[in-house]
């Protein structure tokens, strides 16, 4: 699980109920539950993008939560980690022997393991690069329909708050009474209720759809980073590139803190290949 | 027919009906009903669309709203099925023998039967991709037409709702007349009155340009998705490459889940081709 | 004349004389015509656009206007056809024989007589793709003139349409006599006032400065199309290709309807290219 | 002098002035200035920059708004004849014959200079069209920083105008005393001097910023215009171009209408071409 | 330490010292300040950022700020004379010299010392150039995540702003009592309240967010054009080139008036070359 949007979450909800109550007065929440107009700002958001969007992308809503919600499962330099290893490997035993190595891979690693098992297949070097392109051209085009969907509906949230706003606005305002003082505490009454749909609209839409949607994106360009790696090893392997320049080429991919942690191991690995030489 | 934006336009009806009589007061709907506020918002629109478009954009809104009220008809997988068909029958009796079953297609798969038709003619490889990208570009060009129009409509409905709320309430406060109580109450009425146009500005914008609009790209999408398959896989038979292969590679265009869905036939075909070496 | 343009433009007028008068009430038109709020609106917009662009995009905002009224001048299918024509001129008495054919067109057609004239020049043809290319691109770079100084102007107009209601609501409310109930009445004419730089701003915006520079765009697009057929079509028969050929991929270029209605001719010419086999 | 820019400032003012004093209450004026609100809307939108820019960029404000009061100095026909005339010298008496009349070119022409020198210094054409396009590159970069200046400081002018006019209500509303009718006016006048603030960030966004920032993006099109063509031109003379086919070339970067002022040379010049055959 | 953003975020906060204050009203102050409105703008836009991006964003704050602060660290003209020194090193002793005095490079030039690394190793130029270019791209991958995050959380703040402020209309308005001028003094105060959450949004992302976001957007630029002259000047060098040419293809990264003050040694360098043929 990655705590910190939930953390998020529940921050600030907590934070939007101690602006109302002030953490004493627990009574004015009450004010702030109407059901009418949660109806008007999440059914009009809803039954804006249903027109918006085909079914489909409505059946992948659950997965998009999910993987919002999850912890990141790319991780570039696990990968990084497993190409050099099939390198080696294929170094020392040749391509073929890569077959079984990577069908011992876990589902989770099919693009990598896919990828193997095209350069196994002995399939044109020219080929197996535009296959793979073809397929990160494919991941952009179908994760970008998931942020895509949260940001479309983060536009109507606030619309339909204010469309909300505007009835309560036009039923109170054509039935004014200033006839006595109590007509202007009853005109206060009807904006508080009226301002209602708009707060609803503008906290699900910050608070909620314009995050997640963001959320999607980060995710997508992790895993992105990952299957990039994935395309530039499994050429170079196919080429026959020295595992080590491959470690090296790969890791450009990392940030400088990220390599840091490795400087390690790489310096190690430089000197290696020093002294092999 | 596509039901998905059907229910959702009457939801987003049905809600602003809610949000108005919260189900009892069926008389608070009077108020929403202004001739004078939809001639201002409607008519403001459509004749500020008529001065950006020439009048052949008007002409395709009846095709271009029955696009977007249709069922998807391009079903990237039927396509990739019906080109590994034509990619066998041409292995196995050449390409001159496609002619006839290309004509055998019925109309709506046009782009396919003249794609096929084209390398029939035997015209060269480099020419066939040059036209067929042609092709998909005047596509691009023509369908961004339909959202496009949308688009643009959406945003002079909430700028002519905005105008006809400020001649409302021009008209309102120049004649403003405070000696009594009951002037008070006239001037709720009025901005009752002069916010309606704001009202139906937004609501004609959020509920049904703007989704309109985005529903015909995303169908222009679906289109474009298909008919790229239906030219990397016309190329793929004029060079003569294995259905197996072919198949694999426009699978790539597939989405995991969908391709999951044909897991079974993916895997015989593997064995197959395995075998078949 | 393109006649949609000026029917809008007089619709939009009318919907807003409709909208303050409701056709019963013409005195209320008096408040609505205030010389300062014009000179506010209009002066100001004209006064930044003035800083904002070189006094050369101002001395061709009258042909602008023109082109955006005008009915368009460039049809796609004449093109083509009159390609084709040249086509099959030059296949029967070759190249030079074009010289005389392309100056017999009138000027409105000076783009293809230039293209016409330039192979007939026997000028490397990559260097005539590269001249022609240019020309395009200095083509997107002019006319884009044309809608950006429309784009920038309605960024302008509201903005002073705002700034003149600031000016008029710092006057009224700074003094603001409250002392008796007409003191109330004052204040909503001076608002009512200050709402019209507002309205002024809007309407402006919206009604003329958007949808004329939106036309301009769309004229922009319908010409572009047209000198890309040409110049596909001029280097098509420069490389001597087939007359048929040559109709069939310009005919990419144009929507399925637009062949469509050419269908009877398209077949013909299919056969008789078959024919001559 | 670019006197349309400094006419178009005047003209502005003038209008506001026009706008509060109707050119008869001139004590009107009084209201309007706020040293207070002054020293918030153009102290904070400064302060924003001081953080969001590095010093640099400041230094070179006053150049830039000397560019942008200028008249323009880049003359793409100014430009084009010195490089045919350039061409002429060549084919007569050889590229190093340029070094001497490129020396004596006047300081403001140094680009076209430096790309003479560079041909005859007989460096490898490849290298030199990498060259020039990296100074073209690294102009777009440089001119670019002006334009993003005063396009960023021209989003906190108003949004400084906001602040400014939230501390003005905060702090009026605060003291409210509504307990007799001089109450009223008092808040009346509050919100005069609150509004103040949103008035001056609204027009020295639009009045002075936005245009600025506009035009030096004007100047910058105009001069990378000349220098595209001093960068075709001097290539075309390194190739040994004909002069006339350098001179049709180039000017296939200017309007129709410019090229139909040269109508008459161009003529005589496309006869002495066919003559010399 | 880079004063000019300290002192603007000073200035910025004392204008609205100032503004509040008059300097004279001390007292204003204390209205500007409540703790639960900060708690909901701060806290909010937190909130939101930490579901709109993963964890290792939040960690990488300080070292971005910190980088904000800091006087800009890539001075290109030093990287010029860097490598133009290296340059002559190559010729006189060959690119293996270059080890020993990459080593001694410190810390800050990490990239150059690498750079300079690879071709020691005498790694193929070409797979050397991509190598440096991958690391300039995942350079912009990675620094676009510390504005993109500012950028972001900008859009947050206002946001939250605006929902506190509907949270406390909502409450003040829920519970009006205008049944003596008390009332009417307490919606006042009421109101007062109410905005400061808005005031907080705005300052927060116009003083803060906005410019730090961009002021990493410069630093980034700044470092990239650096590097950008090592890989250029880099690759150079392994192919052997001149270093007076190298220093001249440099230079043109750098603008007018920054290699103007170079003239002096430029000339000179000239004529050395010029003496050297």
């Amino acid at each position: 699980m990655d705590f910190t949007g939930i953390i998020g979450l529940i921050a600030g909800l907590g934070l939007i109920f101690y602006g109302i109550t002030g953490l004493t007065d627990m009574g004015a929440m009450k004010s702030f539950i109407e059901y009418q107009s949660m109806a008007i700002t999440i059914g009009g958001t809803i039954a804006s993008t249903l027109i918006a969007f085909p079914i489909s992308y409505f059946k992948k809503i659950p997965a998009q939560l999910k993987i919002a919600v999850q912890r990141n499962r790319y991780d570039p330099k696990k990968y990084i980690d497993m190409i050099v290893d099939f390198a080696q490997e294929a170094r020392k035993k040749g391509l073929l022997s890569l077959e079984e190595k990577a069908n011992g891979l876990n589902d989770s690693d099919s693009f990598l393991k896919n990828s193997i098992l095209l350069i196994v297949d002995a399939i044109d070097p020219e080929k197996v690069k535009e296959m793979l392109d073809n397929e990160l051209d494919s991941l952009d085009e179908r994760h970008s329909q998931g942020w895509q969907f949260f940001e479309k509906a983060s536009t109507f949230a606030p619309a339909f708050g204010m469309i909300g706003t505007l009835i309560g606005l036009i039923n109170m305002l054509g039935n004014l009474n200033m006839d006595s003082t109590s007509g202007a505490n009853a005109l206060g009454q009807g904006m508080s209720v009226a301002l209602i749909t708009t707060f609803y609209g503008s906290l699900l839409a910050n608070l909620i759809l314009v995050p997640v949607g963001h959320k999607l994106h980060m995710r997508h360009n992790e895993e992105r980073l990952c299957k990039e790696i994935v395309v530039e090893g499994v050429i170079a392997i196919q080429a026959g590139d020295n595992p080590k320049h491959i470690e090296q080429r790969l890791k450009a991919f990392l940030c400088e803190r990220e390599r840091g942690e490795e400087t390690e191991s790489g310096k190690k690995g430089k000197k290696e290949k020093k002294s092999k030489k």
